[in-house]
């Protein structure tokens, strides 16, 4: 009795209707066994009475491109799913650089991990903590609240998962050179950002301050970028335009003595791109006065000085106001830790199958930065292959055997489709007759030794895919994809045929679209890298930048957000205000 | 000859010009002085070449309400300015209360200090640094930058001032309550209000936290604002907004354990404003089911507990989550310093008289919440007033004779008007029948003690001007109109008649004018108490409230931000990301 008054209180709070229509729902609550069940579905925090079996526990480490991507398209009502972040938001990570020079806010780019789930099926629980060991044996993970000491207790917790979605990124990677912790910027997080953005105007003032020598200025002036891979060259970029549009009206006594640098150890910047866009993006910087050191390795930052090789010049130190480490990425400890416990100690970073699931472990997934796919290779499986391949058991392929289980295997080994591409072939016969020397398709039969002639070099064409947003991103709208069907494909598998046991995998492998690549370069110019090599580069390419970037906004808050961020930099400029 | 080619340099710079240019100029400044005089005024960074008598240099610290509203209005062009001050901008601190939940971002009510400055004539001079020490006897201040550690040598340097604008604003008042210092948030700076912002929303991350006891949340859910004046009581109701309009929904599982106390030593909050005010504020925070404690005092907190004394309780321990301390304010130690120096060390404040000069000083003003106006009692001067009135020296004061210098005591001795006004006396001669008893007005006659009788209550009427943005602001405005006139002011005093001395004042002693002050209530309710003791209370104040804050912006920049960020917030709620 007690406990159906005690729905009745809750039912009638979750209708929220008054006591004279409470009256009613306990009449029926008490005869029908069924309305109580949906009175109790419908309670956030009450007592858990089982329907069926449990639900599977998903618990997700992150929420960055990946973490974000897969909560978005999961089917949360499917699973309980837990995710634990120390940020409780998703930033728009590629518009960091422009977040340095307050271009846009940082509040303009991130939106609040439950805003993204309130609207979502289910209960999405949240915990704002950091996950410090990952335990595969025992299926749980060990997190700890990094908020403040006014937690009782040290604030430590373990989560028990049924799947477990690893998307933890990276760090950035100092390559252990000695002083980068201590007195380089970063810039992978809305802090790092943040941070930039005080310490150039702290240069400024710094510079400003009577009883200096124009040395002093100069050195307080110097802004240093390690590194010229994208975030680097639109850092440089970001800062050069803050400074000409914005900081030379209001410094005018030092404007002159600013001197923005980029370092690279490799011979040009933004190698990652085509020929073209490099060269442009070099002359640009040339005639924006920003000084490109290529082939300069940083051996040694002190807070006063950087210090670097060059074949030709030997060991230079330059003095330097503020500096910004943007050289890639390394493995974070605790991946290195999960790297140990499941066997995978000798690699650099941890490595999954093409299904994202993480090597060595059982429903462990990994995506995003922190991992990276180990592509199955054509010649491991070569044999196997042949076997699947013929039929007839006759020694030799026909090409109309293999015509039957090519798709399966390009499905399986993209590369395949891949080299052809790259060889410009429409077809796979072309691969034979290319081996064989035959050119009437019918008669050609291959054994073994020709089939590995035939595949030889198609392996050459596995590359391991960019630490980008738009692969994360990808990865996690994939994976909650075979989530949503885990069910359904479990009795009507739709991946390949397996090569070396029979039947089909559940899932297609996850295929990689690129999208295109941005390099914003200042002065209201962008290059771009579109599929197909496609180049763009100018002014109409940074109103594809803009609107390309307000489209991929994670909410309309935030795009609305980000637009008028762009309109008030347009009409009043940036802010230079220290806080 | 070196020094010829030093300025041919600084000119070509200066005119952008090239070298063909440039030796054009230097023929000219070899045979014409003058225009090495005009090259060089132009100069942004160069030698100084006196031009007639060096202007008087002018050193503004602080750029609060009351150093900003100086520099906003004077006339650049007659003085050499300089500015210290450890913030490079001005905060609309008014809105401080709306920054801590998000209602408005920190951004928007900021405004560099060189974007006020750049629209003026002359060249005003700014240094992010903090005054540690003001040396009147020496006409100099001294200056240690903040900022990072990377400046070579210790930062510090000495400005020398012909005259010295003090501006620097008051600290919060603990009242040594051991533990304040390091347990609770301060409401007076922006950085307070963002780390405040990002508390909040650590509490409900934290309470949500698994394997906590319900009471474990509640504690860390328990927010505390001690001191129930405007500011804490903006802050109590802000929050409580913030937490129903847009965290309950976020947090529906921690939503109910939600708690926020306001601690007052006094019988009632909001004791400066009308009865009225006080009553509605403290039902409506009933109603909203804010626990408002009267008559606690706080005597000690601690990282987990807050005590406080009743006389009826006795001692109380409290659990609580979050702390605001906005009991009031102290004075700055360099403030103590300079009281020391003048002679007012036993003073709580830094005393100035009615224009603004400090007592004990040459050439120093003071303004502000540093400062308070002493007001000169006119019974310290009445036998003096008497004496001046007195023309022809019979020994008795005729009505005529005293209307003759009415005039001036009024605006020298603002109580006696003030005085007039509160018994609702239209005239002084109303005062004089009151005292003499006599009713024709033409043969009243006073001897001095009469004349002193007459005048005995006056002084009663005489009040501290409240720490209120609206003060600080008019007095900036007012002293920049006596240096803006100056000279003319010399020649031509504008003043009232001096009491001991002959002559006149050069200019009018400072006048307060009240326009009303708000008090936002939550709920878009806000209660106004406006000049003539006009109350006004409810949903068409908060609009009222938007219009005046909105038209109180410092630039057309911040002005439309605000105005953004409340919309953005009608639209969309409140921001929760922890950054």
């Amino acid at each position: 009795m007690r406990f159906t008054t005690f729905v009745l209180d809750r039912t009638s709070q979750a209708l929220g209707r008054g006591p004279s229509i409470s009256k009613l729902v306990v009449l029926f609550a008490v005869s029908s066994g069924g309305l109580v069940a949906y009175a109790d579905s419908r309670l956030d925090n009450g007592v858990e009475i089982p329907q069926g079996p449990p639900k599977k526990k998903v618990v997700v480490l992150g929420t960055g491109w990946a973490g974000t991507s897969f909560l978005k398209n999961l089917d949360t009502s499917l699973y309980d799913v837990q995710v634990v972040s120390p940020r409780n938001y998703f930033a728009f990570t590629p518009l960091l650089p422009s977040v340095t020079c307050g271009t846009v806010e940082a509040r303009s780019i991130v939106e609040p991990i439950r805003n993204i789930v309130k609207k979502k099926d289910g209960q999405v629980k949240f915990w704002e903590a950091e996950c410090f060991k990952i335990d595969p044996a025992n299926k749980k993970v060990l997190c700890r609240s990094n908020i403040g000491t006014n937690l009782d207790g040290n604030g430590e917790f373990a989560v028990e998962y049924d799947y477990l979605v690893v998307a933890l990124g990276a760090k950035s990677n100092t390559f252990n050179t000695p002083g980068v912790e201590e007195n380089c910027h970063f810039l992978k997080e809305i802090e790092d950002a943040q941070k930039i953005r005080r310490s150039v105007m702290d240069c400024f003032e710094r510079a400003c301050l009577p009883n200096l020598s124009d040395e002093e200025r100069e050195k307080n002036l110097h802004f240093v970028v390690v590194g010229g891979g994208p975030t680097g060259v639109e850092f440089a970029a970001e800062l050069h335009d803050y400074v000409s549009e914005d900081l030379a009206k209001l410094y005018p006594n030092v404007k002159d003595l600013v001197k923005i640098s980029v370092i690279e150890a490799g011979e040009h910047i933004l190698t990652m791109f085509d020929k073209r866009i490099t060269k442009f993006a070099e002359d640009k910087f040339q005639r924006d006065g920003i000084n490109v050191k290529t082939n300069f390795k940083v051996v040694k930052v002190s807070n006063k000085a950087i210090t670097m090789t060059n074949p030709s010049t030997g060991e230079v130190s330059v003095p330097y106001g503020m500096a910004v480490w943007s050289t890639g990425i390394g493995t974070r400890p605790v991946m290195m830790d999960l790297m140990k416990e499941v066997g995978q100690a000798g690699r650099r970073v941890l490595g999954t199958d093409e299904w994202l699931r993480v090597l060595g472990t059982n429903n462990v997934y990994a995506l995003g930065d922190c991992a990276t796919i180990s592509q199955r290779k054509v010649m491991e499986d070569v044999s196997a292959i042949f076997k699947v391949a013929d039929k007839d058991n006759s020694g030799t392929l026909t090409v109309k055997e293999i015509k039957e289980v090519l798709d399966d295997i390009c499905v399986r080994y993209p590369q395949v489709e891949l080299y052809l591409k790259t060889k410009q072939m429409t077809d796979f016969s072309y691969l034979l007759k290319d081996s064989t020397g035959n050119v009437n398709e019918d008669s050609i039969e291959l054994n073994i030794e020709e089939f590995k002639k035939a595949l030889a070099n198609v392996d050459s064409q596995v590359k391991n895919l960019p630490a980008t947003a738009q692969v994360a991103a990808q990865q996690g709208e994939y994976l909650a994809r075979c989530f949503n069907r885990m069910k359904q494909c479990e009795e009507k598998p739709e991946g390949p045929r397996r090569i070396r046991e029979p039947g089909r995998h559940r899932f297609r492998p996850f295929r990689y679209r690129h999208l295109g690549q941005f390099a914003p370069l200042g002065g209201e110019q962008t290059a771009a890298q579109l599929p197909g090599d496609w180049i763009s580069i100018g002014h109409s390419t940074q109103w594809l930048w803009y609107s390309v970037y307000a489209s991929k906004q994670v909410s309309w808050r935030t795009r609305m957000l980000v637009v008028s961020d762009w309109t008030r930099r347009f009409i009043f400029g940036r802010d230079s205000s220290c806080i």
